[in-house]
């Protein structure tokens, strides 16, 4: 009655950035044909104090990919917030995943139990297992930037819907 | 290096769905403050052809219970939908949470490696083991709608943030 934490974490976190960049592509496809400049989409918010488009995708990687290297015990790469293009956003994401791809699945050993400690503003800390961490930080942070992303392309008309958020799902399907 | 089927479900629909009835809470007092009526936040869509933010909390609940209750081979309970206020759709979200708190983990015992099926629209069906289903169907649907839930709040003025979406994980912090 178990599931591995490799899976659990870099099966989700590469699926769902896979169909993250889909979505963009969507994006992509629908300002060109409307004749919207693109940075309209990249720039689009939910509330004028929430993240634009850009930033949830940086964050969705970052959580992925700093979810998982905290979880392991090894420092991220670093990537820059530099992105302003619906093809950067699409390129960082690629990035991500190259390096979740890279991380054997023996790195995860004991994970479930390690002691995971974060800072956080206001000289917090947060104190979890790995177990916790992942299941209670790493994976609704991800999902609320992945989701958002998806909410911010769809309240801008851009015709996507559960069967492009869960592109990845299209491979256990078929007909009956 | 593993978690449990057991922990990995039911921890974390019952703590996203107790999250997810604070920030109704929210918009229930936002409302209150600013004299609008409740029906109008429950009736909010990001888009025309979304759901509002009631069908959102009903399939938030629906995939948690019927994820679950798929996932260990068990009918799931039957809860109408004909929630049409903050204090109704609160309630759904409790007898969500007291069905699900009322499984025993050993009814998860071989969940991990069940096979799963379930009939799709169009004559189709998705066949995943129980580990895929809950990684790849449940929980990411299940996310969906607590994240458009929150997202139609936030862009409706409430004043929410990511302490109220992850309001659980404040049993982890502690000041350094």
């Amino acid at each position: 009655m178990k599931i591995s934490m490799h899976a659990m974490a870099i099966d989700s976190f590469v699926s769902m950035l896979t169909d993250l960049s889909q979505l963009l592509d969507k994006g992509a496809q629908h300002a060109k044909a409307r004749g919207i400049g693109e940075e309209v989409l990249v720039n689009a918010r939910l509330a004028p104090d929430m993240y634009p488009l850009a930033r949830q995708v940086q964050l969705a990687c970052d959580n992925a990919k700093s979810g998982t290297a905290r979880l392991i015990g090894r420092d991220p790469p670093r990537h820059e917030d530099n992105e302003k293009s619906i093809g950067e956003l699409k390129a960082r994401i690629a990035k991500t995943i190259d390096y979740l791809k890279g991380l054997n699945a023996t790195v995860f050993e004991g994970t479930d139990e390690r002691k995971v400690q974060m800072d956080l503003p206001g000289n917090l800390v947060m104190e979890t297992s790995g177990t916790q961490f992942l299941k209670d930080w790493a994976l609704p942070h991800f999902y609320f930037h992945v989701v958002t992303a998806y909410d911010i392309l769809r309240h801008n008309g851009v015709d996507i819907g559960k069967r492009d958020y869960l592109g990845h799902v299209a491979a256990y399907i078929r007909p009956k």
